[in-house]
Order: structure tokens, then sequence, then C-alpha cells
């Protein structure tokens, strides 16, 4: 393993120039104008991984492809990884917003600032550059690998679990390995222990078969807007908790070994109000800041429309409303539950003279590890060693939907091991990730796949 | 007055011709790509009351010109009524909601369909054909008569006010009679006793320094979307009282004649709830629906805008939202004293970790009626005559806060006679007026000219 490491060391200038040109490739699976660029991502992202001794295959679906990298040199009685991660970004706009042109990689004040460098293309990167180095020094591979890149995660990845379920038995593993997070914070490595689930619902409020003067009906008419207004109102109470019945009834108490963990963890509410330019913080009575965005679910409305939004004062009784409304769940909760529970809540207070219509957009249900496994030792250990400090166990706010389907269909144990910064700019403008966490990353994964095959 | 009324009916082809003329001219007085059109239809408006034998000036403001004509031939000590009307309209959208195009006046069911037919034009030019009839057929006029027409009172007729002050003496008069309400119901004509006044605002709520991904940050920092709709929710108590303090320190107990004579009014919640094709009323609890429409305040959030509202699930934390709140208002309330007791209200329901900004776009006073005096006994007679039914007192849900300022600044008694008709669409796409309403309602007017000068 030595050599690989000396050979991440010697080429790390190298390394950093391919991933500039992978970044240069506009991949926005979103925008069907770039399924030329996308597919040329795919295309040069499977050319660097035969480059490090994988045998490779572009997977065709109905949107974009999916590549598919594989080394099983370890032998049978080897375990087998699977590296998930996704070469599509996010589109780029509003592009006034970026300092530098977002597919021209910058580096400033030790950033690489680029859209795709911490989602997911650098982090994904660093995996095949970890291969390299055991390839090229011809290491022996002590693990089975196999890489799965798909090209339309920033769209929802509609056909990356029929491709998993209908391959099942190729991609069988024991370990599925995932680069797609952050540290938690500067110099604080970080294994993760949970995700939130989502549940996405778009909610319509109907009123009047016409838009009404709010002179002449207002008073004796239900309006819409104000229906909305009470049924979002109506879904927390007012500690901050989600008040719909049987909304906790499969949210699990977290330990206290967990909760101790977090609250150990470094953290300033002061400073995160501050970089957030809010005058204070807010949410669930009885949890901390991390819990709040880890461990405990939420209800935040995305977007609400209704009524006359222009300039001035138009005086209409509106005879519609929309929201989008989220809830971001925690294990065990299930989207499907959610939405029944959601939907009976609804029954129960929608205001007399209007009717709702509750649409689900999107789902994922919420993950959490098995911290006491030797995966999750195994990856503490590897970043310890590759970054000098002791990582902490980290929870995750958002959703990777992919991540229980994964554990799921192929019985397998997620293990995610990223390497973004808190405030990189995901899905924003000048999103960055840290030069030294990408070469230093590189260095922990090498060490990761030796510490995976024993 | 018989050689007047009779003219009338004559040309009852040619005066719809002209109204038509009229409603074709898209006089949008919001839109400034409009400013040419509102202005034709000023310069149409003056030459068509100068053929009715007025002297008419265009005066210009700083936005649309108001229309003055003027007949004095009554002599000095005849009366004087100054007719207030708009040639202005509101905006016609959504387009694809009406049945024929806004500004292409279409006759259906014995309706003129127009954006204008019913709110003001029609009712507007009304008048100037009542005012022919007596110049064309040589009848004295046995009133003064200044008509006033603004371009202006669909965006809150911001020049007006100061227009009345500054030529006060100019427009002294007695009765100011105004044709911008309705008939109670086809065949049932009506004087109006009473106007709401209204308080109209937009309310911003700002979060963060941008908008955040709600995975990452929900559940710890206050989501303005969320709180507006909390804010929106505390306005009403769930009897579907105001439930801002104070709010209904000002409001008079209407005294029982009056509330006896709305309750004897034919009506019937079942119909007008099927009319709008709602599953039923809401409202201020111990309440009729023609109370709450009339004698009673209310608030109605006119529109609301945050977040994200376009197509699928974007999960976005959002650190704006803006909502358009409109209170009616009844005698005595101020809009300037609601604006104080709905600001104290804000800083007591505004969330943490938020917060609030309020605009006042508009405000006027409600009115009420004389119901005793002579003027509109004359205008019960009058209407007797031309529509054949005993007229009803009526009340309005709308607001015309210019009645007050009218009836305060000149020391006159305001008259409403409005000949639109419920569900007549003011505002809304297929705005409409019965062509019945236009022909009798101006045999009406040519007869209500002849009692008010006794």
């Amino acid at each position: 393993m030595s050599d690989a490491l000396r050979f991440v060391d010697g080429n790390l200038d190298r390394f950093r120039a391919e991933l500039y040109d992978f970044l240069e490739i506009p991949s926005i699976s979103a925008k069907s104008e770039h399924d030329g660029d996308t597919r040329a991502a795919a295309d040069w992202f499977a050319d660097k991984l035969g480059s490090a001794g994988l045998t490779t295959e572009t997977v065709e679906t109905e949107g974009h492809p999916i590549v598919v990298g594989e080394s099983r040199t370890a032998g049978p009685d080897a375990p087998t990884v699977l590296i998930y991660g996704h070469y599509d970004v996010q589109p780029p706009e509003p592009l006034e917003l970026w300092t530098s042109p977002p597919f021209e990689p910058t580096e400033r004040d030790g950033r690489i600032y680029a859209r795709g460098s911490a989602d997911d293309k650098g982090q994904l990167y660093m995996h095949v550059k970890a291969l390299e180095a055991f390839h090229a020094t011809g290491t022996p591979l002590p693990i089975n690998v196999v890489v799965v890149a798909e090209g339309e995660e920033e769209v929802g990845s509609p056909n990356l679990v029929p491709f998993v379920q209908a391959q099942a038995e190729r991609l069988a593993c024991d370990v599925v390995l995932i680069s797609d997070t952050g540290m938690y914070a500067k110099g604080i490595p970080s294994v993760g222990f949970s995700l939130r689930g989502l549940a996405y619902f778009e909610l319509h409020v109907h009123g009047a078969d016409s838009d009404l003067h709010s002179g002449e009906y207002g008073g004796a008419v239900a309006n819409p807007v104000n229906a909305l207004a009470r049924i979002i109102a109506s879904i927390h109470d007012d500690e901050g908790r989600i008040a719909i019945e049987g909304f906790y009834d499969d949210v699990i108490e977290w330990d206290a070994a967990t909760r101790d963990t977090i609250a150990a963890l470094p953290h300033s509410d002061e400073s995160f109000a501050r970089d957030l330019a809010v005058t204070e913080l807010s949410g669930e009575a009885g949890y901390g800041t991390l819990e709040r965005l880890w461990i405990r679910p939420t209800c935040d409305v995305c977007g609400v429309l209704g009524g006359y939004t222009g300039e001035g004062a138009k005086t209409v009784l509106p005879n519609h409303a929309m929201a989008k409304v989220s809830f971001r769940l925690v294990p065990d909760q299930n989207p499907d539950r959610v939405k029944e529970l959601f939907e009976a809540h609804l029954a129960r207070v929608t205001p007399p003279g209007v009717s709702v219509e509750l649409h689900e957009l999107h789902g994922g249900r919420p993950w959490k590890a098995s911290v006491d496994g030797p995966e999750f030792e195994a990856a503490s250990e590897a970043l310890e060693e590759a970054f000098g400090a002791r990582p902490v166990p980290m929870g995750g706010g958002g959703s990777i939907p992919i991540v229980v389907e994964f554990e799921e269909i192929l019985d397998a144990t997620a293990l995610l091991v990223g390497f973004s910064l808190p405030g990189c700019n995901l899905h924003a403008p000048d999103e960055w990730l840290p030069i030294e966490n990408y070469e230093k990353g590189i260095g922990a994964l090498v060490r990761l796949y030796a510490k995976l095959g024993g």
C-alpha cells in the first residue's frame, strides 16, 4: 500500500489537472441541450476508469447512461465494494453570481471552484485516482470493486433503481461506498451515520370556480390563500413540533451515545446564525441545532403561490392557491405513511368552503448507519491516518434515497465518506472543493480499500 | 321629461353601439404600455360629453387625465349634481379565461361582455346618454351638472382627491351621484346605503441572506413561507373574527332597523354558494351572508408568493415570502388606525428568526348613507318607475374611497345608484352588464335628474 500512497503523492498535480478536464464538461443532466456534454462526460469517465485498470461498460438507459467499472482481481474470498457516484451536475444558473465561470475550474484560496467540484465529479474522481494508484504500482487491490457512476442523480435518478434491480447479481457486494457528502469541518473528517428521507408534495387549495372581487365577496366566501395559510400553520405546533397526528410514531429515539456524540461536536449557534445573516435560529423545542438538522424530522414549505402577485393592489379573492410542502424524514419514517398521515391531517384541518388536492412529487426513505460495524471503523481509521484527526460521526440533513435502495436490493452495508466542506455552495453559484481534501482524500481512499480488504 | 324618455327609447341601438366603441379602447390604467389607450378613452369620452351639451375640459394630472363636463343652465337656484365615474379599467388577465376577447364587446344571453362593461364605462356612459336626451330634445335640464370622470380609479385614484381639493369651488354641489355599483338582483333595483373601506398592504417576510438547501438547513433555520403562513393564519380566530387586538373598537353596531331590512331581502345561501361553485359559504360567526358582505369587516389575502413555484420538486428553504393582505373596513374604521393595529399584531405574532416589512399600498374609509334624506327617496322613486319594482337599500362590500372624500370636501350628499348585477365578474374574466339594465337605467337617470331638480 505504501507504493500506492507514494504514487498518489507523486501525481497530485496531474490528478488535479485531469479533474479540471472532467469539470470543464457541462454535463447538466436536466437540460436536453447538454445531452451531448452529459454523454461526453460519461465517455471521458469510462476512459479514465479503464486506465485505472477496470473493465468498463457504458450501460444505456432511457435517459443518460450508467458507467460501470469492474475489478475482480481480489478473488471470490475478498469483499466486494460498490463505489457509487454521479457524473452529472446541477444547472449553474444564476450565472451572474459566479465569481469565475462554472465550467472553467479556478483555484482561489486553496479551493477548486467549479460546478461539480464537490457534487460530485471531484469526489467521484478521487476514487478513480485511488484505484489507479494500486493499478499503476502493481499493488494488488485487496477488494473487488464495482464502480457505478450515473448521469441522472440531479434529476432524481429515474433509471438507477431499475438498473440495480435488473443487475443485482452483477452488482452483488458487501459494502456500498459513496463519496457525495462532506466533512464536518475543515480538518475534521467524518463518516456519515444518517440521512434524512423526503416526502415532497404539491398541495392545491380550490375555492370558487373563478377569482372573485374581494369587496363583493370577501367575508362570505372562503379564501383559498387564507385557507392554505391556516393549513400550513397547522402543520407545526407552537413548540416547532409537527402537529400531524401520528407523525412521530415511527421516529426512533436516538441512543444517548449518539446524542452525546452530537452534543460534543464543535458547534456555535451564534456563528451558524451569523453566516446565514439570520437574527436567531429556530426549530423544534428540546433539541440542539445539529439534532434538528440530522435526527429530527421537519416540514418546510419550499414554495407558495396564489392570487395576484404583481405590482400594486389588485383586490381579488383568489380561487386557487398552491404550496410545495416538503417533509424531511428520519428513521424509521416512511414517505408513504407520511402521505397517509398528511392526508388525514388535511381532512381534519381544511377550512369549510374550500377543497384540497394533494400530489406526491418525490419520496425517499431516511437512512441510519450501523456505526458499530467493521466498515464504519475501517473508514474512521483510514480518514484519521490521512487527515491526522479522528473522524466524527456526522448526520446528513439532506436525502440520498438511493442509499437505502442499495442496501436493501443488494443486502449490503452503505458507507458514506465525503470530502466537501460546509458552505461549499452545493447547487448554488461558486461551488467549491478544498484542494487539501481532494488530495488527502485520495490517500484516505487508498487506505480505506486496504482496510476493507482486511 | 317625456320627450327625453322617448328619445332614449328611440336611440337605444345607437347608445349600445357607442358604448361598444368606448369598451373597445383598452384603457388599462395600471399598465404604462396602455397609456396611449387610456388617453384615447379620455378624449373619446370628452367628445361624447360635449355632444351631450356639456362644456368639457380635460384636466391633466401627474397620471391619467380627469375629464370634467359642466352644464349650468339650470341656474343658481337649482341644485347641482356632481356625477362621478371612471373611464379606466382593470387589467383583463388571465386572457385565456375570457369566452370572447375582453376588448371586443360581445352580446350573449342579453348581456354585454367586455372589460369595463359594468366597471365602470357602461354605467358612466349611461349618464352621458341621459344628459344627451335632455339636450337633444331641448328639454331644460332641471339640475346643474358637473361630470368628473377619472382615469385612475383602478389604481387607487392618486390624483383625484388633490384635484377635488384644488377645485372645490368649481365642483361645489349638493349631491354626488355615482353609478359604479350594482342592483340587488335582476329586476330589483337598489340604492346604496353603505360601502366598505379598504386597507391594503404588502407584507414581506425575510429570512437568511440567500435561499438555502431544505435538507442542509431545514429544521434549524426559520422558513419565511412557513412564517408567513403562521402570520396570515393568526389574523383570524376559529370563529372567523379578525384576531387583531383593537380591530373592532371602531366598528359600529348597526341599528336593528337596518339589520331587519337586510334580513328581509330575498337571499338564498344555497343558490349563492351554487352560483360560485363552492361547497359551502363561510365567514364570521353570528352574522348572515349579506351582513358579512356589507356591514362586517374582513381580511382577505389577495396574493401570496414565495420560494420555488415552478414544475417539480425543488428542495429549497426560501429566504423570502410576500403576501398582499387586504382588509375591508366598515364604519367607523379608519385605514390608518388599522395599519397601526396590524403593525402591533405583527410585532406580537412574527415567529423568531425572520423579519417582516409592511408596506401600505392602498387605503380608503368606509361610508354610510343618510337613508332618510330626500335624495335617497328621489333615487328610489326614479328606479321604481324605470324598473317597475320598489328598490331595496343595498350595502356595498367593495370600496369607493372617494365617496367619503367627496362628501367631506364638498359638503355634499353621496348617492349610489348602480346597474350591474351580482356575478357580473368585476375585475375578473367575462365581465358583463345586462343590456336591460343599461337601457332601463338610462331612463331611470333621466327621471332621477328630474326629481333631484324638484
